[in-house]
């Protein structure tokens, strides 16, 4: 497609690599920027750089953040002897809305999955090891999705984790709040009565 | 919303005010450009901000190119007698890619709107009216949208157009092709019975 422009051409391209983003989307989209005030352009394009340069891992529990050690580890109110397993930033964030887990967490940046090529030494699972046995840790709750990976990684986890006397859990398994019966697959269903609680 | 980074607050913001990206694909956005290689982050952020810079209006039809004159106006295959008013770049380019279409455009930036403000003097008409005095025109293709603003932009161009002696026609309304009647509103019911043409 000719734009009468490389750059808008090139634009689009660019944009429609992103997640998410079609042709027609990227399209509507170069136009919208090419409409918007220059200083707001200026400031898309560089809050999209300085954030790449400017985040890292937290080097306690390998949130994405833009401090050393992210607000979270270095929180006193925050209880550090019970630590969340999550696979990325995005299902810390999820947690983290329910504005009702005090303890802290660890970020494992992606699940198991031999499908993909992903084993162990992939994601910061030895750096999970390392600090519980460094610090003060009574309970490690395994929040990796619900798919088979995340099922897998808690598995493995729970193993590895087991001997050294730390309590490990997993989130519950069930029918979600609001859900109705007849729209939720079977293994749902069954694992919602496997986990079934006395009232 | 606290995201363990001013930074990564700050791009979902940005990315959010775009068109069509609600909270959860601007969060999603944002982690996928953290996750992205730097040379990567560094093209997509350099192009937005030289996309803007460098695309300008063609000084003949005022289409977006990067050029003084767009390739279209300054094409000897093209067809410079025949003059189709569109109201923005989207919608040349929408003709563009039928390839059948060989005339050449004017671009509008806009359709007269009172609802918004928009007169003729907040679109590019003095500017097609300028152009058809001193250009050989035989004929003016008006394709402003279908809606009520490129209606009443056609009727208003026509008036202005027609005492030049220059043919003006409009684009057909009528049912789309692959539509079917059951699913299409009354308005472009009628407009296809009174564009009825002979077989």
């Amino acid at each position: 497609m000719n734009y009468n422009s490389n750059e808008i051409t090139n634009l689009i391209e660019q944009l429609s690599k992103l997640p998410g983003i079609g042709g027609k989307s990227a399209q509507r989209l170069a136009f919208h920027i090419i409409d918007m005030p220059l200083e707001q352009v200026e400031k898309l394009s560089d809050t999209i750089l300085t954030t790449k340069q400017k985040v890292r891992c937290c080097k306690s529990c390998y949130t994405l953040t833009d401090q050393e050690v992210c607000p979270i580890c270095s929180s006193e109110s925050r209880d550090h002897h019970v630590v969340m397993v999550v696979e990325d930033t995005r299902d810390l964030l999820a947690y983290e809305r329910t504005g009702r887990y005090n303890g802290v967490y660890h970020v494992l940046h992606g699940a198991l999955d031999p499908s993909i090529g992903r084993g162990p030494e992939d994601i910061k699972l030895k750096e999970l090891l390392v600090r519980l046995q460094s610090e003060d840790v009574d309970e490690v709750i395994i929040a990796t999705n619900s798919d088979v990976a995340g099922e897998a990684t808690a598995m493995y986890l729970s193993k590895l984790i087991k001997p050294s006397g730390i309590k490990v859990s997993r989130i519950a398994s069930g029918v979600p709040i609001g859900g109705e019966l007849e729209c939720i697959d079977e293994v749902t269903l069954l694992r919602a009565l496997e986990g079934r609680v006395e009232l």
